[in-house]
């Protein structure tokens, strides 16, 4: 803004007051009923804790990798759940999903080494990886920290496992931030490893843990170059391989995976609702991902986000509160490796009669409440912010634009996309591994989450967007 | 929006973005160099997580109770600490300190009752309780929960243990206001059972964690009323008492307990300066306490607020950032039983030359930052409140008016008292019980505590108050 003079209508001089916290200024704006309903739900949350107990007991039944028959099993349960609670439609969305599987051998050792030899490396396959044969490939290893590293290395790529080492930045506090700049590795590292004539990938972790737990997650080809298989390796076996490989660069590595893709198969979004009483054809729209990798318990990713949606439901129920609008809980099947659910229910909300005013995704852990990230215009955004004084009462400290969620993005129509943000310090120490699992989950911080989130959800149906 | 028309001037267009967080109005103020600053901080925290290291080596030295020869004997290998990262100055303020004994016996059983005979119930000496004959007391049970309904309970309390059972509200999102509302029946329980006649207190822990461990801390006495002995005890053993005695009103409790209180003994604040180059006669001090209870390791409470402290210091001389302002670190004794480390150190700051700009205090915990409450002047809080989008970089997301702390409140001459405010969910799972371990502590969500400080002791050092 460049001008000298111009006018302002009356309402602005509230900002003159420098120094005044923005939502302080918005807090004339929500009526102190609104205030009151927030307290009922925090309390309602931090007491019952009903869909941490949830959370629990639904982390007992094993993993829900998209295309599993256990993911299937899982779902019944918590459709069967959702009924119990009462939702007034609950329904389950046919999806057509990836199926890849593990398989029962994931085995990495040092081989014709000069004093290495035997020693096992702990990997685990990436997410669509193909396996080996059932005898194995036995490679040389080059260590690289960069595609570009890989590329400089010329021929001497050829024919070798390429073990990209470069670790997550964990001096950057925004851990999500770092993840995105260390995760091409394991996207993209088998593209590379192979177009630069290597025939394996093994991928340094990414993590802001140290220990020896393999963090896996999706991982992709390119179909006009070979495929070659890739496995995440935990951190202090990614580091002995490169002490190892300092002592002897000639080490080889063995490296035996029966992982494959099988054909596409069926699996369904989950989705329940509470009927509007004044526009039940505008949705608010809650929900998580239900699938997760078959390591750990997919407690953190996503079980808690799908478990606090299903609590955001239950708790306009528990608190006798009718919405305005329909709010609907939405189980995604297949975000992690395909976002075939998000997909579909994307093109479903475009052809039905039902309008989506918004759209929230828990997809970030069960940590304590920061923030909302709202994907949407600048009038949106202003509205949303001026509840801050409202949500402040759940731990919400902010609202910013920003993105919404991988699942939620694909609802064009959704006048706001918006992403629940919980403290992400622990989030990568547990994504994506055998330490996500349900005892990470700290049960007052996840229930600030369903909390947090009812009282948006409350807001938006009352006062649309 | 009303349309009566107002016209403003140039300055004011800063203001003219509606909801602009007031943070990002005042980004202007502070120099592009201080993000830089700040950004250096938190990398060198994260990366190096020196703190977090140093807290770990001093959770494996045992407790550091006011009084104890084990508290010197750490007290000794933080001095060493200090002088190895090259403090300036390095000493340690003699105090006398009260000497309160857990002593080896702490006991109670249920004994005379239908049924329940011999069962033990899991308790804690309270800090300053007197202790039983070595045969212990015998006697009934009454449970309240208030000091109204002993008070009308009349004559039935007469010869009675009084059992204060009044939960802490684990429905209240701030932690430490359910905490300030459920602990008088620690802090004056013993007073109030012998004002109505009891012989002895069982007080129900003060915890959000549903477990069976007991959390202690300090008890008073009233000279004019006789004392009687008081135990914490565990959760599930409180609502199985509760239990008991419904189904049998006249069961009896057999208590045991060795602890006493000995003549007041020397001890000492820890305190280690940066001496300023600009003026040093010019103090902004962090600190923590370092005393703790007798139970766990005292790692959450205070042993993470020390270390803390002892990292800013270092963070200066790490990135090589000399201070215009000395920076002082306090080890203050004693917060937890009298006080006597913060009255002697307030004392001592009122009659040396030095000016103390700032005390900062961190004693919350060592979960992930929120903000900073700010004991000052309305023109302090706004000076402070402008450094918002530097500390952001550090995971600070607020600066309010509230209480400094317990030790820094006793330096009255500070222009600001300030206490660090991690999230608080967590802390009284592990606050004053054999929960407070190191374990406990998330590296990331410690350092980034102590790159905070730094920040906001860095911007005071150089900008002033």
């Amino acid at each position: 803004m460049k001008k000298t003079i111009i006018t302002v209508s009356l309402p602005m001089i509230f900002l003159l007051l420098p120094f005044v916290p923005s939502n302080r200024l918005a807090a004339q704006q929500p009526k102190n009923q609104d205030q009151e309903i927030a307290e009922k739900y925090v309390r309602s949350a931090l007491t019952e804790q009903k869909g941490y107990k949830l959370l629990g007991e639904m982390c007992t039944m094993g993993p829900r990798l998209s295309g599993s028959a256990n993911s299937i099993r899982v779902m019944r349960w918590a459709e069967r759940k959702m009924k119990e609670l009462g939702f007034n439609r609950v329904w389950m969305q046919p999806v057509m999903v990836p199926h890849w599987v593990r398989g029962d051998v994931e085995k990495a050792e040092i081989s014709k080494s000069r004093g290495f030899n035997g020693r096992a490396l702990n990997v685990a396959s990436l997410g669509g990886s193909i396996g080996t044969d059932p005898a194995g490939i036995t490679a040389g290893v080059l260590e690289v920290h960069s595609f570009e590293e890989l590329k400089s290395a010329g021929s001497r790529a050829n024919g070798k496992i390429i073990f990209f080492n470069r670790p997550m930045d964990i001096g950057e506090i925004n851990t999500f931030r770092a993840y995105g700049e260390a995760v091409n590795q394991r996207t993209q590292g088998a593209i590379e490893a192979s177009r630069a004539g290597g025939v394996g990938a093994i991928v340094r972790s990414v993590t802001t843990r140290y220990d020896n737990v393999p963090h896996v997650g999706v991982m992709y080809y390119n179909d006009s170059i070979p495929k070659v298989p890739s496995v995440a390796i935990g951190l202090e076996d990614a580091d002995f391989l490169s002490e190892a490989l300092k002592c002897d660069p000639q080490l080889q590595v063995h490296l035996t995976l029966d992982c494959k893709t099988l054909p596409d198969t069926q699996s369904y979004n989950l989705i329940g609702e509470i009927t509007g009483s004044e526009k039940p054809d505008e949705i608010v729209l809650v929900g998580g991902h239900f699938d997760c990798w078959d390591k750990g318990q997919g407690a953190q990713d996503d079980g808690a986000g799908c478990m606090q949606s299903m609590e955001v439901l239950d708790l306009f129920h528990r608190l006798n509160i009718r919405p305005k609008r329909t709010i609907r809980c939405v189980f995604f099947i297949n975000e992690e490796n395909g976002t075939r659910g998000g997909e579909y229910y994307g093109q479903y909300a475009d052809t039905t009669g039902f309008e989506h005013v918004a759209a929230i995704e828990s997809d970030r852990g069960a940590a304590t409440p920061r923030g909302f990230t709202v994907h949407g215009d600048s009038l949106v955004l202003e509205k949303i912010r001026g509840w801050l004084p409202v949500l402040q009462n759940a731990g919400i400290d902010w609202v910013r634009s920003g993105h919404g969620g991988t699942d939620i993005s694909r609802i064009k129509e959704a006048i706001a996309q918006i992403g629940y943000v919980p403290d992400g310090q622990r989030y990568f120490d547990y994504h994506h591994s055998d330490n996500d699992v349900f005892a990470t989950v700290d049960p007052r911080e996840f229930e600030l989450g369903a909390a947090s989130m009812a009282v948006l959800v409350y807001l938006i149906s009352e006062y649309g967007l």
